[in-house]
């Protein structure tokens, strides 16, 4: 491969062009500063509207035809439905079937129910996927067999990067669980409701067209209208648009593991005793168990302290919803339901507010939501004794997880990592983390099972944290120990040369990237 | 004057040029096509915003200095306070003492609390103003004492205009009845509560500096957040932003006068008759005791027919509060709260609707409300026999009202103006409207005193009412039968050749203009 690479801030060789496009490489945090305008959609019409509002059209294909789809194109979609999603095969089967080719997906992210487009990667109806591959299309892509490279951005930088021209959309496709005939959209009810559809929000506002995929079509007006049929070209009815009960994956389920469960009740009391659980603080946990069980163990403090917080961010869970129904939060600023429970809250909880990366995540905004936040727990794949850390590649190199909120959040007050110290006999505290996506300086403590390490630069944590009867470590002592126990450092990835993904830092710029594995 | 005119589509003898700049003359319901992109603001960096999400300071002055204020900018305000606003005085005072000179104030609307801005546009600090001016400012506008042409838009035109670039903002101040230090913003609810934001929407979305100015700030998150923090620079705290009690105007007050209590209950029969009266039907009716009472009639109607409404349109009053608390519509869709009752109703009800112009009325987006509503009910001053009217002068020639929304509610379905067929003896009725603005193919009916008349493009219509009871009549007979009442047409105006103010259609181009009166 003849990749021109060129080291960043970070130190990473990164590649000076995407896909044939120049890219700027890290700079550091808070260092690069954007030029110019935001992206500017053609101005549209009312003439070429209907007056009536209906904008319906019999099928999927017809929308796209409708939609001038053409080779080379641009399509985006959503992954509320998470690995329940039905909509985003349909509209590269309605593609294929149209002969169109070499397109580029835009999703906000994949899920292994996508496997199928793995079929039109090869025939050449897409070109390459942008944006992050769980399982078998990051397995696909990390062998090396996609033809262009693939882009990874945080929710906010995938809202940046729309924002910003770097992606210019030509076709949204919506899949929205209510909808009516104008296009206005929402996700909080009927048959397949899923929440919200905040991750639709670019694309609603930037693509040069969109399609509404509605398996609920309503009366107008479709209330709420978390998506505004304004933005809307077309409306299209399918049998069914996704599977909600697959919304809750594996990662909304507790923890039983009694280390993980160990490493949850560190990190609630760890927050307690930093004196950050205090009257109207804030907190966003994810989904994954030991971030639930982290809640749980807050939860009783926070009850035991009579605490209230004024916000906690989701993700929401069953847990979320029940600190709010309970009277523990004010409110729940949402960007993602991560169960059922999350979506019916959502609809019946007037203080469970719907949120989207443009409010929470995007750098390139007047401010975002993301660093009020008092804490923040991530997970993370590896951390390193800097405290840096990957959250899309295991020490195997293997593309296998995408980035998710988990940078934008990086920028909370306290950004706590409750991760074991090692998975499968192989550490997680390492030298250096195979990929970065996240810098030391923004990762405030690591939380294991073995030991809480602060990070050197939070003088005001260690302070705090100064008597405490938990067990502080540094991380350097940390790594040492999780060697002894795994018989040494983790055996060094097996790839190739070539360049197979890029991670992007919150600002647009390239802070990492992904090579072949054994290529 | 040297001004260069040029006729447009409707025959009328409109400036080439606006302040210097040329704008394409009307061209027709529907025939003119935008070109190009929307507008692009600049590109914003979290690196500039802190972190905490504390964007207050000190003062109006401060936020204006720190907004980079300076000679010719384009500042604008909203009017959701009315009458009672105290915001946009204060930034003009301010302006004035930081010695800026020549700005364009670019407000929603102007009132006669805003009289002392004349002050500022005799001293130079204001060049002139673009939007609605009510009272003392449409007067002094009148005179020709203002610097710059007015440019009078409907409130979807005035989205349009910011939309498509052809208004740029520097600064945008909007008063916030509560708000938060991020910027988050809402209208319903605080001390000074005024229901609404939406005439702020395109401000804070495409101004490239946007002050909140608040005499409510909350912590966040300040829900709902009608206004997004994240659009917004700055936050400023003041004593008092709006006298709520004015926002209550004397167009909010049911008529008493028997003449118009008749037009109102013919109009409301005749939506009955014409079929518009069914089961999920739509309307909007404005403020103005004429139209007040309408709704009261048509409730009547309803309720004797067992007949339930989707939605109604606002500006929301009391009357409309007690259609949806009654069950008679499932929604109000408002776009402007024109009593508290309606304020109170939007906090309140989850199904009292906040819109703005962007979904209700930009002619310039993928369709909007507008014409998806079965009957509008309107107010004019002048009415011609090809239907055209009038609604900004009357046949003086006296600019003394704005266009609100009326221009973009013409593309209803039905769209009725009940009007007296004339005031102080002076016709309605007119063989040529003094200022064009409304086309008469967009005006349905006119429902006078005297007899209602339909437009003669609607043969659905008069098919619809033909042995009705109602006094139907041909709107050429009704004009004479006012003339003989009346002893005659009214006097032509005393206009001077300067145009004072230009009138623009939905889509930007220009429909008609207004002279100087006595000059």
């Amino acid at each position: 491969m003849n990749q021109q690479m060129i080291k960043n801030a970070a130190g990473r060789m990164v590649p000076k062009f995407i896909n044939g496009v120049e890219h700027t490489p890290y700079m550091g945090v808070g260092k690069y500063r954007p030029k110019g305008n935001k992206a500017a959609p053609p101005i549209a019409t009312c003439v070429d509207y209907p007056l009536d509002g209906n904008k319906t059209v019999d099928s999927l294909k017809t929308a796209l035809q409708k939609c001038g789809i053409g080779d080379g194109m641009t399509i985006s979609t959503h992954h509320h439905f998470r690995n329940g999603d039905l909509v985003a095969n349909a509209v590269f089967r309605a593609a294929a079937e149209l002969g169109v080719k070499d397109l580029r997906w835009f999703p906000s992210a994949s899920f292994p129910c996508h496997a199928p487009q793995i079929d039109h990667l090869e025939s050449g109806v897409i070109h390459h996927i942008e944006g992050s591959m769980n399982g078998p299309l990051g397995d696909y892509c990390s062998s090396g067999k996609m033809r262009g490279m693939a882009v990874l951005r945080s929710h906010g930088g995938r809202y940046q990067a729309v924002q910003d021209g770097e992606v210019h959309i030509d076709i949204a496709v919506i899949a929205a669980p209510t909808a009516d005939p104008f296009g206005n959209a929402t996700g909080d009810r009927g048959p397949s409701a899923c929440g919200l559809l905040g991750f639709a929000l670019a694309d609603s506002q930037y693509a040069d067209r969109v399609i509404i995929v509605t398996d609920n079509l309503i009366d107008f007006p479709c209330i709420p209208w978390q998506i505004h049929g304004n933005y809307v070209d077309y409306v299209v009815v399918m049998d069914k648009i996704g599977e909600p009960e697959k919304i809750v994956s594996g990662t909304t389920q507790i923890t039983r593991s009694p280390d993980r469960l160990l490493i949850a009740e560190y990190a609630a009391r760890f927050v307690a005793e930093a004196g950050i659980m205090r009257q109207g603080f804030s907190f966003q946990g994810g989904a994954g168990g030991t971030s639930l069980s982290f809640a749980i163990f807050l939860t009783d403090l926070m009850k035991e302290a009579g605490v209230k917080a004024r916000y906690i961010r989701g993700g929401s869970t069953q847990y979320m919803v029940k600190l709010l129904e309970e009277g523990l939060t004010d409110y729940i600023l949402d960007g993602q339901t991560f169960d059922l429970e999350g979506v019916r809250s959502m609809r019946e909880n007037p203080n469970h507010i719907n949120t989207s990366p443009f409010t929470s995540y995007n750098y390139h905004g007047k401010g975002n939501f993301a660093s009020m936040v008092d804490a923040v727990v991530l997970g993370a794949t590896e951390v390193d004794v800097d405290f840096n850390a990957n959250v899309v590649t295991h020490s195997d190199g293997k593309l296998l997880h995408g980035i998710g909120g988990w940078q934008n959040c990086l920028f909370s007050k306290c950004t706590i990592l409750p991760i074991p110290s090692f998975r499968d006999r192989i550490p997680v505290i390492v030298d250096r983390v195979t990929t970065l996506c996240g810098p030391g300086e923004l990762i405030d403590v690591v939380v294991t099972e073995r030991g809480i390490a602060i990070n050197p630069l939070r003088i005001d944590l260690i302070e705090k944290l100064k008597g405490t009867s938990l067990p502080m470590v540094d991380i350097r002592d940390l790594k040492a120990e999780v060697e002894d126990i795994c018989g040494g450092k983790p055996a060094p990835p097996k790839t190739g040369d070539k360049v197979i993904a890029a991670i992007k830092w919150v600002d647009g710029t390239v802070i990492d990237c992904v090579k072949q594995v054994g290529g």
